[in-house]
């Protein structure tokens, strides 16, 4: 058969599943989260079989120890996998949830939460994500269509075939979950062209993955992760507050969309609080990528160039800017970011009120760290991402991100 | 000057001018809209010296009838214009509330309204959407760039210039409303390409105009107004209620997107509540199109074709088809409607509730017209256009739908 053919007829089949599991209730779907977790501990020799061949396999080929261990699935791991499934059954469903209210005309409205209905998620090569993405939507109602990265087939494979199987022990569609197999660019392509069968694409991974996808589909994308995140110290910040945030914001999970990239300093401070920083951040090895202004306080800078101020890194490497005013912290940051966390280390009431209503992105803190954007940290107990458009739903997606929403109007009637 | 930057330009001036506007009270947005309501009333000699204008020009092109009628300006619309911008001075402004709470980490989190930024606007030849759209963005503290239908250029011209005078005498920046001028295909097209300022784009007109800027738009869109409806009267209906219904949702504004475009009838019922239907619709001259099964009810009737189930006539025309079953109705529904407002007709619990959770629709109605889906009628006190996408906003959209949100966090030192 055709790829296109065999990508058509597994969304199709999403699709026709969807309204059945649109209608389940809470209580079938936790049976289906609980049969699954109880599945993939069952069988969790199974999975890991898989997973290393997967593991042999990338290897060979030479991948990165980063992407490696990502890929590495243990049974701590798929124990971890099973506890989320448990924690997401306790989440309150919002699906048929709402409000209420009668018109003087006489009819009665009730607007509520409805699942979106096909997701697809497109993702790199991390096991965590193939099942905690699908349980989400089960969750709420939607049916999932997931294209993970090629080096975690197998285990990918082993992982949706226990959902499935799940799915139909609790007297679900199995189709409810589904995975493209192709790990071609030709088969991520095929499915943002599916309009008729997917509502809504959900791209987790790379800022050049989410990009690829953004420009490619035509289902519509809701734009995840990427995290050109800064810290502002400013003139009347506490400094000791500022080296401990930034230590905390930079260095302790720096992969992750939510720590920062630039450090930008108030010049007045500036030869004060960066020797303490760097000292702090010794222990990371840190590499700073200084202006002009910042490198002669911190030893073994090297010069920042343009390109510095837009980069995510991901990485141990710091980019460190004087700025004269609140002012051109704010511009700088509102040029250069992505929408995601920003943060001031400040004492002054009026800037950090300026600094919270100035900023364009989905999370500005005063006095914290960026990496407390997330869902769990936020109290919505799970998140599908971090979205950094502001179309439909802005900052970390818990459930409700995943729903829409329908009036259904009762009258005895009643005519215009 | 190039089309392109000329375009480039104005919407980087409307980019320039949103921040502002997102910060502005709500006294200062009502301010303008209530200055706007001045202006335009103590203008009208020269908004209406300009609607002359492309009046003229339209009757020299041969614009259809019902076309110049929507083109058409008077004391009483532009009155009527006016009156409703006073109304939505009374609405409450929506930006800036939002819920807080305060996590065990000691962070305390606020999620507010913030305005979407700029909101494209895309329309056809109705002068009266030139100011109810620019106002409504206002109102939410959205800067817009419109573009309306050529043939009330010179009417745009003159109401936006008036909107932009109130701007500034309420100290606001100009640019915070603005027109294209250009009318030709390229204007709009260059309008969807500009992904860094114009951050929403909302088509409003025909089916034919808003799966354009759908197809063409890099800008994300949100769908409107598409409405294929459908009135299915149940086997258990009141047949009495049946036709009053069938005759307010199809005739007493066949133009609108949420008049029905086909009947569907229980084969049980069809003789006897056809020809009541068609004999109340005989002053309205209405063309029925129907199956085999229907034909013989309906004096004069002609068959209906395959093209005749997924059309939205916006006419004296009703496609008209009988169903053996509730199954058979929600089947032929959910295969040709544009997500917009269905309603059954119907005695029955059962068949009530298996209709409003088993149709895949933003409204649907047991026992009342589908002409209910609006803004006003549903108490959002105004309305930018009615979605029939899932994402961001589904149903009437009012002032929310203008809106994004953001996380404001603060803290005393905190960490993860």
């Amino acid at each position: 058969m055709e790829l296109y053919d065999k990508i058509k007829n597994l969304c199709a089949g999403a699709k026709a599943a969807s309204p059945v599991l649109a209608r389940a209730s809470a209580k079938q779907k936790n049976a289906a989260l609980l049969k699954i977790a109880e599945l993939l501990w069952a069988e969790r020799e199974v999975i890991l079989a898989a997973n290393r061949q997967d593991l042999d396999r990338a290897g060979e080929n030479g991948v990165p120890a980063h992407m490696m261990d990502r890929l590495a699935l243990n049974e701590g791991r798929i124990s971890g996998i099973c506890d989320a499934l448990r924690e997401l059954v306790g989440l309150t469903d919002p699906i048929g949830s709402g409000e209420c209210w009668t018109r003087p005309s006489g009819i009665k409205i009730r607007c509520v939460r409805v699942p979106l209905g096909v997701i697809g998620i497109i993702f790199e090569a991390r096991p965590n994500v193939t099942v905690d993405a699908a349980a989400l939507c089960l969750k709420t109602g939607n049916a999932t269509v997931l294209r993970g990265g090629k080096e975690a087939i197998n285990t990918n494979m082993a992982l949706v075939s226990l959902m499935q199987k799940a799915l139909v022990e609790v007297g679900l569609d199995k189709n409810a979950v589904s995975l493209i197999t192709d790990t071609t660019h030709e088969g991520a392509n095929l499915l943002m062209q599916m309009t008729d069968y997917v509502d809504v694409l959900i791209p987790r991974g790379s800022a050049r993955l989410i990009r690829a996808v953004k420009e490619n589909s035509k289902v519509p994308v809701i734009e995840t992760g990427a995290g050109n995140c800064h810290l502002y110290v400013d003139e009347s910040a506490d400094l000791d507050m500022a080296v401990k945030i930034a230590l905390n914001a930079k260095c302790q999970r720096p992969a992750v969309c939510n720590a920062i990239e630039t450090l930008l300093v108030h010049e007045n401070v500036a030869a004060q609080v960066l020797p303490m920083i760097a000292e702090k951040m010794a222990e990371f090895k840190v590499e700073f990528r200084c202006d002009a202004a910042t490198k002669p306080y911190i030893p073994g800078a090297v010069d920042a160039a343009e390109s510095d101020w837009g980069t995510e890194y991901d990485d141990y490497i710091l980019a460190v800017k004087a700025v004269s005013s609140l002012d051109e912290a704010i511009d700088h940051i509102n040029k250069y970011n992505t929408g995601h966390s920003e943060a001031i280390i400040t004492r002054s009431y009026e800037n950090g009120r300026r600094f919270q209503q100035e900023i364009d992105a989905a999370a500005v803190y005063i006095n914290a760290s960026t990496r407390f954007t997330d869902g769990g940290e936020f109290g919505f107990g799970a998140e599908i991402g971090i979205s950094t458009q502001k179309m439909h739903a802005r900052g970390p997606m818990g459930l409700m991100a995943l729903t829409s929403q329908k009036y259904l109007i009762e009258g005895d009637g009643e005519i215009r």
